[in-house]
């Protein structure tokens, strides 16, 4: 009977959306919305949505979420999926309301060096289309192919750029949301500076759809950067490559990029695309330099000087385009060359610079432990950590270690000052580590936040905040 | 009979906070009370407080906000006192917390490069701590020979440097506050990036003291700039130093200042230094542009032929820092030049670059339409306007007309898309100002968050937010 009831629910709050959308808005076809329910977290919980909204206006998603108050049912907010931490795994018997159809660039402003989009931008859509302007919007996650800026705000998606140029959030000037209680709020501003009442947009930055449903963004862009140099270093261990960071940082020197990419993803890009550089090192570090003009090649040969005295078994600068591409290619297929081994469970530790090659080592032990493999790609110049876990998907025993390696290396990181979560956000498989990452007053003040702005419940419910 | 049931309550907060405190840190003496009730803007209205408490530590402010909302006493934070807004202005028979005590520069980490400071630490002073260490704190208001990075914090603040660097919020990673219902909680992080949980630290920047009183920051530092060179154009009009901003920024430059200086300024600042400036202009633009080497002294030049592209009478480029000096000094001394002939009501108004010169004529216009005579200092490449309202302070209808004046500047401000106030936050004057720029629901928003963190109301009422 319970049942019964549920269904007939279901259909008034279909009926309800259908009322208030356009035709082929709403999508109950299952196989599309088991498509549309989860994002690229391995493992975390997806739940089985009633219904997939494709809105494609502000007023689509102030109708969802008005009909959502109404009906009391979850509103789960995705772009591309591309997530890493479950954030827009949907929730039993809610509303996915996609966001990527909203994929309008509608200003491009040079002179004020703004751009206002829709949430279902594409990051490298956006990136192109400012160049043609002379402009640039630096964050660049590794998703920028596919990512969408909602997403990207969602998260506050940082990227290779974030060690110079900063994380998403430094970009958002204003934003036009959909409230918890199903209005359309402007927040922010248009101009340089302003300082006029709390800053909600840095508020909902970062909130993963659980404050407001962001419906439309105003960034600020940056011109385009001088021309780039490379700088590579082989390390025999991650220790070296830790030491050559702190001489680059305690140099004074700021690269616009320092990754580091280690044996096992070395290992998995030569298996892969036989690059063979798994051959001559240990450990890669790769700066990008964009200074303007000598200082850059100064800087470039200060960023190499400081490799070579920290022990590189080799080091070079590298101008030319190619050349910094195919360094670079190796940090860039280490994600999918892993993947092509099994699942990959994707960390997202950041830690002090100090604490870096500690925090390397110690990962290194937690996979001996559990007889995991734990590859690691780094923003190294932010002492934010990716480890790798890369499972066997046929073994369960394999799954249950790399799931106690996964909570170790969130210890690890928190006894050496660090934090869960760098830049993928806390979704669902950081909830624990948010609780053990923050004190009790302060998961009280969050959960105040969400009260207020959120009174019913219904954006994004169980996501960020772990349960009391 | 209220009077003295009202004295008798007095009598018992005063007992409560004498048994928490260490000796001295209470004041009743009414001279100093009056002398720390107020902030540097003119004529916002000044409560009469009970009594000061000088805050030592981290405990004497816990013990002041749990004493207030035990008795229902409104704390008014407060560090040098150099707000021009009012926020700091002491509420009648609350208690002014006097924070600049709490000074203490506890770390300053050239590998993390961050610094961590009590919230009384001069701006000023962190710069010069940090700059032994070949560090910098970028964000310098014209106050940062006095202010505190607590108040620079509470308003976000911003200054010369924004245009390329950014405001205080851009350098604050982390918080420890005090919150309404008299916790101590630590916000934020101090690694590089961090996206664990909403983003509480941004939302406390700027907040005026009304949602948490910080006793602690993690400050973000960067390594020194390269030395700058500025460049100095003299205009006949402030369209044409509009059109000069406009063609930098079309340019695709990055000038690390870029302020204009107008006529009523240079002629105040001649009648007290004779430097001669208003006989060669009717406005002055100083550009500091710190790339380094050859390819900033190229944006130099860049700069300078924008400058005469647009008009300049005449234009040119200066390495020499003591000419530079001299050069932002008329920009320096406008203020204590403006403030010899009378008291100085400062608007903060910020406006897109585009609407600058339409912006600007309005309020000459404005000056003429009420007998008022309007200074223009402006971080023009951000688009913050501050107007200069000087007033006979003998004349009443003087008075009433700059406030006039002062209205009507904000109403152009927000016809032209702009924001009541660009750095030096909404405090007492510039509330019905954000009552007119944000709608109804985003100031329930606002509402909504001060209730959630400040359940008792207790920190700074009155403060940010319209009465409703």
């Amino acid at each position: 009977m319970a049942g019964m009831a549920a269904e007939r629910d279901d259909e008034v709050v279909l009926q309800a959306l259908r009322a208030r959308l356009p035709d082929r808005a709403l999508v109950t076809d299952p196989d599309v919305v088991a498509g549309l329910s989860h994002d690229d977290a391995e493992w975390a919980a997806v739940g089985r949505p009633l219904a997939v909204v494709r809105a494609r206006s502000t007023a689509d998603v102030a109708a969802v979420v008005q009909v959502a108050v109404e009906h009391g049912v979850p509103v789960v907010p995705r772009g591309a999926g591309t997530g890493l931490s479950g954030g827009a795994n949907a929730v039993d018997g809610g509303l996915v309301l996609d966001l990527s159809g909203m994929d309008a660039i509608t200003r491009i402003d040079p002179l004020e060096r703004l751009a206002v989009v829709g949430p279902g931008v594409v990051n490298d859509h956006l990136r192109a289309a400012v160049a043609a302007h002379g402009l640039w919007y630096p964050p660049d996650p590794a998703s920028s192919p596919w990512s969408t800026i909602g997403g990207n705000i969602a998260t506050n998606a940082g990227g290779v750029c974030c060690v110079k140029y900063g994380v998403t959030g430094d970009y958002v000037l204003g934003l036009e949301v959909v409230t918890g209680t199903g209005e359309v709020v402007r927040l922010g501003r248009s101009t340089a500076k302003g300082v006029a009442g709390y800053d909600l947009t840095s508020l909902v930055v970062g909130s993963e759809g659980t404050l407001a449903v962001v419906t439309e963004a105003i960034l600020r862009l940056r011109p385009l950067p001088a021309p780039a140099r490379t700088v590579a270093g082989y390390f025999d261990s991650v220790v070296a490559a830790g030491e050559a960071t702190r001489r680059v940082w305690e140099a004074g020197l700021v690269p616009a990029a320092l990754e580091l990419v280690d044996r096992h993803c070395l290992a998995a890009v030569d298996a892969w695309k036989n690059m063979g550089l798994s051959l001559e090192a240990e450990v890669v570090l790769l700066a990008r330099v964009d200074d303007p003009g000598a200082a850059g090649d100064e800087t470039a040969v200060r960023v190499r000087d400081c490799f070579t005295a920290a022990g590189a078994t080799w080091a070079d600068v590298s101008a030319d385009a190619d050349e910094a591409e195919a360094l670079f290619a190796a940090r860039r297929l280490a994600y999918p060359a892993l993947e092509r081994l099994g699942p990959v469970l994707t960390e997202d530790v950041c830690v002090p610079i100090a604490a870096v090659p500690e925090m390397l080592a110690r990962i290194e032990a937690t996979g001996r432990r559990h007889g995991t493999t734990i590859a690691n790609i780094a923003h190294i110049g932010d002492g934010n950590l990716h480890p790798l876990l890369v499972v066997d998907s046929s073994d369960e025993g394999a799954r249950q270690r790399a799931e106690l390696a996964f909570d170790d290396i969130i210890s690890d990181a928190l006894a050496l000052g660090g934090t869960v979560t760098g830049e993928h956000g806390v979704g669902l498989l950081k909830r624990d580590g948010l609780a053990r990452e923050q004190s009790p007053a302060l998961l009280a003040m969050q959960r105040a936040v969400k009260a207020a702005l959120d009174p019913h419940g219904v954006l994004n419910p169980g996501k960020v905040l772990p349960p009391e």
